[in-house]
């Protein structure tokens, strides 16, 4: 009996090396792991490819997803939505598959309180300096940015006690190691095994009895 | 900063196979766990040595770390004590171990009670049938035995809700694996992270304000 995969949400500071993690992380166990594709109404940029980066979407075509419960959550940012369409999800999770979810903390409490049993993972560097180390090491951005990235980490980091667990992005091979493990034991949770316990009980009974 | 060890309970059916597993896990990461030791007040059988199965106690001396609360909990058994000290224990957790007990259900809650982060293990066979091979396979137990140890499995399978994590013993080596990937994907559990949580918090609202 193959058991359903696990949904799980990764949330993390900008410059938490997230996306790379979630990357590597997919290459190592490509068969342990699915990532949920979102839906948005922005425009793609150069190189991006629909069902690949995002299912791009018309605003009247969200709307009518949002209007029939399609999307687990979604949200508006600057005059774009974007969303997690539940029929991916829940074919990858029927089919075994671990289903990760790269969204904010506030799609990530929806999300957790739609489907109790989902994974909330949190990525941060092992301090500050190094968060504004990776900022400014892109360099792409300017000060500015860098420093709004930094104000925001401040007002995020009051959330990370609602996650489940805390990863200490130090070095990614031993990170997606980390990363793997919580989620592989996770499957072992008491909670994620009813039905085995429910048809163990009912064995064992019977083999006392002698039915079996 | 080293972590904190974790405090393990684990339990399950006579014939579930853990004390192998254990064994097994105790061999192969030997720097990471250490195994309680308990104390009791029955005679020592042949090849047994004090301070390695057991810590051997006259009655009197026993029911002076009871007085002294230097036990985490304790059980009496056919006019023996069996019970695990604290002092060991807590010295082992100081130092990073994680710290295995190997004991049963009402044992288990007790130390829960007491040491609520106490992580709970269930052990069981894949099904009856296997645990009554395992048990008839010893070939030292008549078939009352036998049929003892399968009535009380139906008792203690009632408890093994109450525990966190549920580990199938089917094959050993995978199963000491899948073991010490449960335990250590806990260590990254948020509520054992509290300290440096609050730390990067801080770490954080100083770089934003130049302190650093």
């Amino acid at each position: 009996m193959k058991q359903r995969g696990i949904l799980i949400v990764v949330s993390g500071f900008s410059g938490s090396g997230k996306g790379s993690l979630m990357k590597e992380l997919l290459k190592k166990y490509a068969d342990t792991y699915a990532l949920s594709i979102s839906a948005t109404t922005r425009n793609p940029r150069e190189g991006e490819v629909d069902g690949r980066e995002y299912f791009f979407k018309t605003k009247e075509d969200f709307e009518k997803m949002i209007a029939k419960e399609e999307l687990i959550e979604y949200a508006k940012y600057v005059e774009n939505y974007y969303g997690t369409p539940r029929a991916y999800v829940e074919k990858q999770l029927e089919d075994g598959k671990d289903v990760i979810l790269e969204i904010e903390i506030q799609g990530a409490l929806k999300v957790k309180e739609a489907f109790p049993d989902t994974l909330l993972l949190f990525v941060t560097p092992p301090n500050a300096q190094e968060l504004r180390r990776r900022l400014t090491g892109r360099g792409t951005e300017t000060q500015e940015v860098i420093e709004s990235r930094m104000t925001r980490a401040v007002e995020e980091a009051k959330g990370m006690e609602q996650y489940d667990y805390l990863i200490i992005n130090d070095e990614l091979d031993s990170c997606v190691y980390k990363m793997h493990e919580i989620i592989q034991g996770e499957h072992h949770r008491i909670s994620r095994n009813r039905s085995f316990i429910q048809s163990i009980k009912e064995d064992l009974e019977c083999n006392v009895k002698g039915e079996k």
